[in-house]
C-alpha cells in the first residue's frame, strides 16, 4: 500500500461540489472513479477542503491509498487520462508517509476570492468572479479586513448548517487588494467555518460600497450572530488555492 | 446620426466567430440584434478584426451609426442588458467623429496568444489557452520571434483562403515571454494576414520544442511558402486585446 497526495485544479461551476453525493456529481467521486479505472481498485479519496458547488480550486489536496505499484508521475498522467473531458486536472501526485492526512494534517488553507469591480458584466471571466458593477473602495475593505484575523468566535460569519464543533477559529490573515479591474480577497486559516470566507467577503463588500464602516464589521464580529453579518457572497468567485502542511 | 465606437470583450468559444454568417451565430449579429432591441433600428456593425470561431477578444472595437439620441454610458448599459446571458460584454461605448472607421482607421491591432506549458491539462483555463504538455524554451522562441518584425512577404504565415490584397505586411513587434506556467506571445501590426498570428505561434512552438532553430524560422519566412511554415495554432489561445487608433 502506498499513500498518494494529489494536488488538484477544478472548475467548480461544472459540478455539485467536492463531496460525493447521492443525487449529484461530486468532484471527489469523479476522481475516485478515475482511480478505479486506472487500478481496478475501489478506493476512497479524502480531500482537504469540501468546497461547495460552484467553488473552484487551483490547489485542492486529497489523499488515497493504492495497492498497485506506480510512480507519482504515472499516477498523475493516468488520472488525467481518465478525467479527460472533465474540468478537473491532477496537477501533482506524489507518494507520502502513511500518516499523511489531506484533511487533518493541514496546517493552513488558503482561499482567494475574486470580485470583478466594473460596470460591464464579465464575458471571458463569466462564472469565475463575482461581478460587482458598483465601484468598491478596496482600501476601506482592507482596513475592515485587518480587524478580523486572530482567534475569535466567528458565529457572525458561520452558515446555519455548519458542522464544525464550535464557532471559534483562528483566522491567520485576511487581505484585500485591487488588481486591475478585480478586487481580490485572500484568507488564510488552519480551518474555516462553513461559508466563512463567503460571508466575510459579502460583509467586506458592504464596506467597499460605503454602506458599512470598518468599525461596523468589528461590531458584527463581536455580536456573534449570523444575522449581524453581511450576505453570503456567491460561490463562483471563490478558489481554494493552497493547502499548507 | 451619431457614430458610436464600441470596445468589446467576448469568449469566442461560444460562437462561430465575429462575422455575421448565414448558418451560424456570429458575435457581430448578436450585437446588431442587441442594438436593434435597444433602438428599434436595423443597423450594421463594423468590426476592427474579424476573429475566427474560438478566438477571444478583450478589446475588439466596432462602430455603428445611431439615429436615436443617447449618451455612451446609456448605450453601453442598454446593449449589455440586451446581451445578458451571452459571453459578450460591451466594455465601452462612446460617440466619435463621423469619419471614424473601426476597421480602416485602425493604426495597430494587438493580439495575445496564451500557451499553457505544463504537463497537466487545463481545468480552470480550458478553452482559454493552447495546452502544450511538453516543456518549451521561451527564450529560444523569443529569439526566433525577434527575426520576424518588419515589412516582409509573409506568405509562409498566410492561410490558403486569405482575402488580403497581397502577402506583404509590416509586423511591428512580436514578443514571447514566460509568465508562470504560461508562455505568452504578443503581436502588433496595422493589419495581419488570415491566420498569421496562429501560424506564427505554431511555428514558434517548433522552436520551443527544440525541433527548429530560430534560423529555421528565418529560412521559412524567406521561402515565402505556406508549406514551409509550422502548423496553425488552435484558436482558443488567441485574444484580440487592443486596437490602436
Amino acid at each position: 500500500m502506498t499513500r498518494f497526495k494529489l494536488t488538484i485544479e477544478y472548475d467548480g461551476g461544472a459540478y455539485s461540489g467536492w463531496q460525493r453525493q447521492d443525487n449529484a456529481l461530486g468532484i471527489q467521486q469523479l476522481i475516485e472513479e478515475a482511480i478505479g479505472e486506472f487500478c481496478g481498485e475501489t478506493i476512497t479519496l479524502y480531500g482537504a477542503g469540501r468546497t461547495d458547488a460552484g467553488v473552484h480550486a487551483s490547489g485542492q489536496v486529497a489523499h488515497f491509498d493504492l495497492a498497485r505499484e506506480a510512480g507519482g508521475d504515472r499516477v498523475r498522467d493516468a488520472l488525467n487520462f481518465h478525467l479527460r473531458g472533465q474540468a478537473v486536472s491532477i496537477l501533482e501526485a506524489c507518494a507520502v508517509a502513511d500518516d499523511f492526512d489531506a484533511r487533518f494534517s493541514a496546517r493552513q488553507r488558503v482561499y482567494l476570492y475574486r470580485l470583478l469591480d466594473r460596470r460591464p458584466p464579465p464575458a471571458l471571466r463569466a462564472g469565475k468572479v463575482w461581478w460587482v458593477p458598483v465601484p468598491l473602495d478596496a482600501e476601506a475593505m482592507n482596513e475592515a479586513a485587518a480587524l478580523l484575523p486572530g482567534k475569535h468566535d466567528f458565529s457572525t460569519f458561520r452558515a446555519a448548517h455548519c458542522q464544525a464543533d464550535g464557532p471559534v477559529k483562528t483566522l491567520d490573515t485576511l487581505e484585500v487588494i485591487r488588481r486591475g479591474d478585480e478586487i481580490q480577497v485572500t484568507a488564510r486559516a488552519r480551518s474555516f467555518l462553513y461559508n466563512q470566507v463567503r460571508i466575510v467577503v459579502g460583509t467586506l463588500k458592504l464596506v467597499g460600497e460605503g454602506k458599512w464602516s470598518p468599525k461596523d464589521v468589528k461590531s458584527a464580529l463581536d455580536a456573534r450572530a449570523r444575522a449581524r453579518g453581511g450576505p453570503t457572497a456567491p460561490p463562483e468567485g471563490l478558489y481554494l488555492t493552497e493547502v499548507v502542511y
